[in-house]
């Protein structure tokens, strides 16, 4: 990372886990690259200033973007438009805008809008923790973790190729892919899994027959993994699942088939298929821990 | 855990994860209590020797308790009726008999059935891991996690008693209950969040507009989570969902429910009714972590 290429100067507009921890693996593998940020929320700002997330904390966005080369939008997607906006005066002529959202798509459409004569390269680093807020953030948050680059037609392969320089230089794998595509897999692979969360949670805590107590007690047969999940960030999945709800209701629709069809194996006695398929879900396990996606240890190496 | 109430030789039938894990409790927590052990499939029963899950591994089940003051089954819920039969012949008189079987009802009916003239207490400690077999166990699997015993009526109380104290001494907390409530309590804390677990990580499998490979990739976004319950023992669940299909079906058919609201509103837009939920499950996270249940470290305390 030197040369031309570089950036010299990063704005962070959003500074909960992601902007956050964005700052910190940039002081820790670009220490001379200047950092800045603003967070809309007085609070975040001044916990912000004290973690030292950025080099420079800004009473405006105006002001943390000004003299920026680079600008990551760290905000829920649903507030991704707003953002854009309040940047558009004070931007930089070849300033390069990005930003982290879960869904790529919406936020293609509203950078795109919003900031016309700028190149936008939206992106995803998939990667993040059930915490949120200026306190959440760490250095190692990207490392090892793939980020995914959703250039829009016609954008120049230089300015993708310099974000993607960045990215890796934090510890991040990068792909390149459509925003549509983009919006499909994580729905399966993000999304879905956090609805159905959710939901579980919701439907335990709702019960009359079963007690709250009891559903706590007995959690570590499952349902407290579940909990971890629907304990992330409510604006940031609300905004999610709001801007990507065409990926989302088609997966949505193929998981409930599949489980319709567990539910009547269950209902006929068909140990079968229950076999069959809770057979083959091993296999994916494995291959995501040989791919370093995740812990090896028993019950993800919780403390026994 | 001294004096006449407390048991001199413990037969486990079943060296997988829980057998051996029962074991190697007793021989941490009780090194004077004598324990043997007998599975069917002798590469278990040899690893289980080498690796000492108990003081004496038995070419029978028969053998194994010839004389045992306390036999506890460590089988799926499926194999309960024919390992009670197995033994029904050689047990001693006085011998209490119990399991760590996932359901309840079944369990109870199947070993009233087999063995008419002995005191049975079902019981389940509410702990495992994803993995199984018996390389899996480990002495401390038990500490801090509930196990719950579902004596039937008129089952004498220095019977249960007796039991609950030997849980005490291995760490665990001891609950009482009905088979039936057992059955609808653990079908929403672990037996749904198991099948919806094996449905999506099914579900992503199937994809052709989605690679296997993508799946792995991005599986950091959450789905990884699932697919750590999905390596659970195939055969163990087969038999849980076969064995409490009522209260499964049951709690099914809640979730379904409140999942297709959810569904409903990501298709009106309605913002409202997703972020109500999302902020209400964070507070039974809390709970659990409040109550020991879990890890307060985000992301399971992940290495990041």
């Amino acid at each position: 990372m030197s040369g031309s290429g570089s950036f010299q100067r990063v704005a962070i507009i959003g500074l909960g886990l992601l902007g956050g921890s964005l700052g910190l693996a940039l002081r820790e593998h670009l220490p001379a690259v200047a950092t800045t940020g603003y967070d809309r929320d007085p609070a975040t700002r001044q916990r912000a200033a004290e973690r030292g997330l950025v080099g420079a904390v800004c009473e405006t966005a105006a002001e943390a973007v000004a003299e920026a080369d680079l600008v990551v939008l760290c905000v829920p997607v649903g507030a991704m438009a707003e953002a854009a906006r309040d940047i558009a005066h004070a931007l930089p002529a070849g300033a390069i805008i990005s930003d982290v959202g879960s869904s790529k798509r919406s936020v293609q459409k509203a950078l795109a809008e919003a900031l016309p004569d700028h190149i936008c390269i939206p992106a995803h680093p998939v990667a993040g923790t059930e915490q949120s807020g200026p306190e959440a953030g760490f250095a190692s948050l990207f490392e090892g973790r793939w980020c995914i680059l959703t250039p829009p037609e016609g954008a120049p392969a230089e300015a993708t190729d310099r974000l993607s320089s960045l990215w890796q230089t934090l510890g991040a794998k990068v792909e390149i892919m459509d925003a549509d595509h983009h919006d499909l897999v994580l729905a399966v692979t993000s999304h879905i899994p956090h609805l159905i969360a959710y939901t579980i949670v919701g439907t335990a805590s709702d019960m009359e027959d079963v007690t709250r107590s009891e559903v706590i007690k007995y959690s570590a047969g499952g349902f407290r993994d579940f909990t971890r999940i629907a304990a992330s960030d409510p604006v940031m999945w609300r905004d999610v699942f709001l801007n990507n709800r065409d990926a989302v209701l088609e997966m949505l629709g193929r998981f409930t088939e599949d489980l319709t069809a567990l539910q009547r194996a269950i209902r006929s006695g068909d140990g079968e298929t229950l076999h069959d398929l809770f057979s083959r879900t091993r296999a994916i396990r494995r291959s995501i821990i040989d791919e370093g996606q995740d812990d090896a240890s028993p019950d993800f190496g919780r403390d026994h």
